[in-house]
């Protein structure tokens, strides 16, 4: 099935997770991915990901005007973002295909489309959930106000 | 094709790229996610992440002894990290899954099986290559070192 | 006084925030010195940070058996984290010493030296605002129960 | 001296090393803040930090029409990451105030006040570096392609 996926062209969780089980267990790295370790290998990653958009000001989507080699390098950056989450996913036991999935129902419910609007009337102690969950709409409100 | 990579258990990462890309249009937050929203967004989950493991000190693969409770709440910042990652790679434009299996063939050429112990003993100014691509043997020198 | 501060060895937030505005000013950086990218700069730098660690496992205080070199390479990349977090806090108009002195003393009122313990009792849904104040009781009930 | 420091508005990170290492040992928390700890605290507040700003939009200087409820929240999470800062230098064994001091100094040699413009025109390779040093030269360029 991985080979399929990866030959359609859409790309399961299980696959990078069994590529990079494989990847580290050939060069014997399995010893150094603890969960913390593979926490802060990610962080790292991720810093690596802001450092590409730290000085550019604010970024139209689809990113025009990019050379080529910089969606390459931001490609790259991104996966290695997703490769160690993967990783930390898979040694902590999670299934993170799984988990995603149910994430997605929680905050469905969490945000129903009709009341959206009204959520976004919430006061900002509530704003911490709000974040959490995508939803912009206090902090919406919050940009109103500035 | 949703529906089935959503059924068969394997979730694919266009099926999350399409279920946050819904989420959004159906809830009028389009206009809030553009790449550094989303970047800052994702930071905030990497943040709450590194909280479930702040002061637990090192943390055994499978998380033994861990409750249900935590567990789910752990796979429940995982998938919101994941859920960003996703969205923010759909509004840059750059296919993820693509980008990471390209990725994972690059560390490949990288890191040869055989050469790996002997990278690992290149100095230190490589190490920031290396930790870019989850090499931990320099680190594992510098941490014989230590 | 600045001159004092630096000459007496205790460094002042005051000092660092006037020489990170001269620097900028000095090299017409200012322009690129906006709150957000300011922001994903020092993200950056905690990602610089979390490399160093990343692949050590748990790391004992004083950082026993480090060579010198890596130590002054940590103290760089704590360094990089500090002068844009003081960067920022300027950028924004925020008085970083005075709003720390504030925040530690709304900490002690959160967490009475007596009580302290109790408050470890409480139950997760406080965690989130304990872990914002480096109170690690809860964490290490529920490191207990781990 | 700190309580000069703390009188006299210019606050030094000797003052808050001291406030920080007094509050832990008062909590008996000290068995909590080992260096890995404290790193993933610290990000944790960096998390709750980039939230304030993650649906914004750019953010001008000076932070014109934030409510005062705003940026106080802000100079708390400023304050927290640059607490925790402290607190794992000195649990490091870093004089962070004397290695800041040294980084600007490093950062005037790498970056010559005339010399800066030319530094910019160097090729995306250098990028990293000069990143790490707060130069937006290099990026400026590549914003200019964008």
């Amino acid at each position: 099935m991985s080979e399929v996926a990866e030959g359609e062209g859409s790309v399961t969780l299980d696959l990078l997770k069994k590529k990079m089980a494989d990847f580290a267990k050939e060069r014997d790295w399995e010893p150094y991915h603890s969960p913390r370790n593979l926490l802060l290998a990610m962080i790292g990653e991720v810093g690596e990901l802001s450092e590409i958009f730290q000085w550019k000001g604010e970024v139209p989507r689809g990113l025009p005007g990019w050379e080529e080699r910089e969606k390459e390098h931001l490609g790259e950056e991104l996966s290695d973002v997703l490769l160690y989450l993967v990783r930390l996913s898979d040694i902590c036991g999670i299934d993170l295909g799984q988990a995603a999935l149910r994430k997605v129902k929680l905050n469905a419910i969490k945000y129903p489309i009709k009341l959206s609007d009204q959520n976004g009337k919430n006061d900002a102690n509530t704003s911490k959930n709000k974040d959490e969950d995508a939803c912009p709409d206090n902090s919406s409100s919050v940009q109103h106000s500035a």
